[in-house]
């Protein structure tokens, strides 16, 4: 257990990273950030910080030597900075977590393996593999490379009439998966900690919608039923239980029309804090980059409990020049990024609309 | 009116510094700590920070060519510092509001001036004045010195048998101010903000109670009818009007018995974020440390709406220790300022326990 005073590595620099930094202080704890770019918004927010890349050794070797634990913002870090890194010193959550979700395929077979249902899917390694299992799942479908996607990066939407050479090509004849598509109702998610004792505690589950494939608004509480949201509480924790997990995850829910009633497939996870968990930090007693950071502290986890309801909105690209009006806005909480540079799809910020808490 | 990018220095590296500069974080501004204790918690959140005495005019000169305006986190900055720094850029609140509070006896005539209500008070330089204004005043009273006192120290409480020359001997002989006691039934505070532009804005009345002459609980909703709470709120904009206030203040009230009724008499003000104030960042959208943030930034001001009731408990010295349960409490957050040395009488953290918003 980490003490007041004790520093924590964080891989990455971004707004994720300087989130939890951020959260971390208000416990007591300092953060050590490490991140290749000069540029990165969590450096301004310690004091801690190292500019190299992550196969910097010699700085990584020092990294470890000024800090308890790691962490990490992205799960696409190089799998040989973590290996280095965890004899050493703990990271959380465990390369194993890693190794599941930075591969698309791999991380819905483990889905299936633990009993949590997935649309249909397929390993496809060619274009001839491609046109194969676009036979056997149908069409539309979404071909994705296996790893490095984000934001609708490095995936293709195939309809009955697309030309799947053309498609594959687009990729860049990377291993890949092809993913049927499912003909969803609402996006959900849960966020759910879990600390090395076991202990676990989700949100309320939240509804997200996406515009350009980035994420738009996660609304809490979700437009679902309470059976729904109860079984995808359950898939959040069974993930994480499965998976020894320690820290917070989010797993991405598409909810289906099934005759009268809906059911829940998942999409994917991310092994750490989430865009559709921003909304906590505004109508939570713990945020869930709190929440993280306790988790990985090895301290006992922050109660999830809801006081209001919450809209959180993604600032993307150039909607942050609107900060003046954002900022003046009654019943909301505004943050900037603090990123130097506005470029288009890029996120620079995020605002949440709270309000009294209804029912849901 | 500051962008986001911009710095904002402050003068003081204490909690409440840290939490201010943590505040500016969320709306994507910089700060650049200035601090003479080179163990101030403040200079771990943030990656601009200056060690330097306050009478250091390189360091200073330095300091203010980094930064775009100053604030600061304790009132007994030194008026020469003030008066170098607000010839090179705005420092904000004024140096006519650290005029005005750093001297009790000037503090006490400005309420005066304005028609603030407060209990009787005489000015004393001397055993003999002191004798002479005991008689005029009555005992039991309270002689404080004029400039530096805080948490009690700095003050003697004169019973009809005290010895007056004891007394005075142990202020050391400075200059001096004797206050009425007033046999008060709460102590309430204010917080309120007001920027450049003259809009104001008031958090909800809190009830303090203190220990050992440190604050050791803020309540919300203090315990008192609506009329008062109403009278509370307009002393605290009368008082930021008058003063032309930019920044956070706070003004702390008792509330005496009167007839069937009570009324109101200053204690004292604060000119800057307060501890009574801390229950804000866990039952606002805006928390205290971001309106000041704002209003010094040239920013509107955020809402002050309440959605929770809130008691915050003060963790003085060894009270941090029991950290592991105080942070596994149910719908509480915990914060610890990141001191690395626990005293006797030191503020080292805080614990927010926040309820479902009552009618108060």
């Amino acid at each position: 257990m980490l003490q007041p005073g004790d520093t924590i590595g964080i891989l990455g620099g971004g707004q994720l990273g300087r989130m939890m930094a951020l959260a971390a202080a208000k416990l007591g704890l300092k953060c050590h950030v490490f991140c290749p770019d000069p540029d990165s918004p969590a450096f301004a927010v310690t004091a801690y910080s190292t500019c190299a890349n992550y196969e910097d050794y010699n700085a990584l070797e020092q990294f470890a030597a000024q800090v308890s634990c790691v962490t990490y913002e992205f799960e696409n870090i190089p799998a040989p900075t973590v290996e280095f890194l965890k004899g050493r010193l703990p990271v959380l959550p465990g390369d194993h977590v890693l190794k599941t979700s930075q591969d698309r395929l791999t991380e819905k077979t483990f889905f299936q393996s633990i009993g949590i249902p997935t649309a249909g899917f397929a390993e496809v390694n060619s274009a001839e593999e491609l046109k194969a299992a676009s036979q056997n799942l149908g069409l539309p479908a979404l071909v994705k490379t296996r790893r490095f996607g984000y934001d609708g990066k490095g995936q293709v939407f195939l309809k009955p009439e697309s030309d799947l050479d053309a498609a594959w090509a687009t990729l860049g004849d990377l291993p890949a998966i092809l993913e049927a598509f499912v003909p969803f109702e609402r996006e959900i998610s849960v966020i759910t900690a879990r600390n090395a004792q076991g202990q676990m505690a989700s949100y309320d589950i939240a509804e997200n919608v996406h515009r350009n494939q980035i994420l738009h608004t996660t609304t809490i509480p979700a437009n679902i039923p309470p059976h729904i949201a109860e079984e995808a509480r359950m898939i959040g924790e069974k993930v994480a239980n499965a998976l020894d997990y320690v820290g917070v995850l989010a797993v991405e829910l598409f909810l289906l029309p099934e005759g009268h009633d809906q059911r829940l497939v998942a999409n994917e996870m991310a092994p750490r804090v989430h865009n559709s968990g921003h909304w906590t930090e505004s109508a939570c007693a713990v945020s869930q980059f709190e929440q993280h950071i306790r988790a990985v502290a090895g301290w006992p986890l922050g109660d999830t409990t809801r006081h209001s309801d919450c809209v959180m909105t993604n600032l993307i690209g150039e909607d942050i020049s609107d900060w003046p009006n954002l900022a003046a806005e009654p019943r909301a909480a505004f943050h900037s990024y603090g990123k130097s540079e506005t470029r288009e799809g890029r996120k620079m910020g995020h605002i949440n609309r709270i309000s009294p808490k209804s029912n849901g």
